[in-house]
């Protein structure tokens, strides 16, 4: 969700019962200020009492984590969200540091993509929180994966095998609504995260026609595609190997399948950045990172709604389900 | 499931209270014998009754249409399932033929795997099922592809707008047990089909390798893969374009993947083929086509405790779901 998901964003989620996020990404010079304003928005008095009920996600393999201790020091985010590490080894140092720099008052959560990755977080690092990210997620996740509806069963069994089952698992990854919510519980998560919902959010404040791309994408799993190409494209390939993203299956990605020259594509794809809105639509370049639930995605709400929507339709799709037996 | 899926392991599944199928795929010579079996071990009076209570799955873009509406009309199964048609208006004629041939009693079920395809066929054929294929599904499926867990609710949503609510979904990639089941009716199926599960059902009768490399896979949304390799090294290639197939990411994966000539990875294909169980294993190259769901198959148990387990289970998760509320 970067660069979007920021203090308006986190804070509704987070002021409706959810935990919103903040998006540090690989750069930190803004994150500072959105924490800053998430605290005035919270009316939040200050990181000597109660953490911060906002969370912060990190890019491991690219964020500083100087940086990061600092941050959280200064801010004591009630989470800091950690993926995608060069070696699992980082994960250790960094979930060693952000408990240090919090006072273990920021809980440490882990997002993996495979049974492995899960089972090697849970020794390594005991964390608070594994996310356990489906292939139907949007923006960055393994290349090769699986869908929560396996995924998710895989790792609680697994975990509780190793003997790691205290740990709660959140599942990520194609739930747009209250009947994903719902599967994900039925399937031994204990909560949901959601990406690809909140770009519809009133409060994303994304630019206009990126939030007609998201409206007007349907048929999630034919419309985005997991590729490399994007990365390729925005020159951000420095992600470890075994990293693609899913996304809008848009021009850019049309015309590399019919083999056009890198070079060239991605020429094109600067012209159309220049265009600002006019880069989207369905001839558009522009990249729209999305999961394959854009296509449940139809109107703009207030993230408020949204949350207290998923919780309480998630209630009553369970009620209706227990009813046919 | 070809060619294992035969009249032990349906007839199983359906004195189960589940509907076992046949796989009649691109070969109909031995489906007449099965089917006549499998009335056998139902005990079943015959056609002129009511419906033979297995079903038989087609691959419409190459089988025969003449023999199935021979072998539809002398045994009058209780339902045909119809997968990957070269155009959508075979499955026309596929369903008109069916019907004519049953005298309306042998349901048409019809798999699809994107909103697009559902839509079509439903407007095209009204079928009686519509099987929702998930691209966590072993076997041949949509390249690209949601997995259930936002296709389902895309689909219900879709049909429902359309005028086609009517027509129950089935939910099909990546269910392994009863938490995957209670998932798949949350999101909005009326029922789930399960391959995978049953490859280590006692009645699969398969090689002991196989089985063997069956219960072996874990983590399988990184241990299986989506790919067309498997149809080229078989010489099964015919598939149209949109299809791949998902199967254990063997040697011959592997080697592909390095960049392994054609030629020269068929060649070690055939030549495991020969060795029989010794061509399974870590190093193996037999293809062993199963979902992601693989690493939820961890015993052999008979056909109707699976099916038993998997009623039990979903409602007792469903319970336990709703009590947290």
């Amino acid at each position: 969700m970067y660069p979007m998901a920021q203090s308006l964003l986190a804070t509704a989620v987070s002021l409706a019962g959810g935990l919103g996020f903040l998006t540090a990404g690989k750069d930190m010079s803004s994150l500072a200020s959105s924490l800053s304003h998430s605290a005035k928005l919270l009316n939040h008095p200050g990181a000597s009492s109660s953490p911060l009920p906002v969370g912060v996600g990190f890019i491991v393999w690219g964020a500083d984590l100087s940086a990061a201790v600092e941050v959280t020091r200064n801010f004591v985010p009630a989470a800091v969200w950690l993926f995608s590490p060069r070696q699992a080894a980082d994960l250790v140092t960094w979930t060693e540091k952000m408990r240090e720099a919090s006072g273990g008052k920021t809980r440490v959560w882990i997002q993996i993509g495979s049974v492995a990755a899960a089972v090697e977080a849970a020794r390594l690092c005991n964390p608070d929180v594994i996310v356990v990210q489906g292939a139907d997620a949007g923006g960055h996740g393994l290349a090769r994966g699986a869908g929560i509806i396996s995924l998710v069963p895989e790792v609680a069994d697994a975990l509780a095998r190793e003997g790691h089952g205290h740990i709660p698992l959140l599942a990520a990854g194609g739930i747009s609504d209250g009947r994903g919510v719902a599967a994900a519980l039925t399937l031994g998560a204990s909560g949901t995260v959601l990406g690809t919902r909140f770009l519809a959010a009133k409060e994303a404040e994304m630019k206009p026609g990126h939030v007609e791309e998201v409206l007007r994408a349907s048929d999630g799993g034919v419309t985005t595609v997991r590729t490399t190409l994007f990365d390729v494209l925005r020159g951000t390939n420095k992600w470890p190997a075994e990293y693609d993203g899913r996304g809008i299956a848009n021009r850019s990605f049309e015309d590399a399948e019919r083999g056009m020259d890198t070079e060239e594509n991605k020429r094109l794809y600067e012209e159309a950045l220049a265009k600002g809105d006019g880069g989207w639509g369905k001839e558009g370049r522009m990249i729209t990172y999305v999961g394959t639930g854009i296509g449940l995605v139809r109107e703009v709400e207030g993230a408020g709604k949204i949350v207290e929507g998923l919780r309480k339709d998630a209630i009553a799709i369970l009620e209706q389900t227990m009813a046919r037996f």
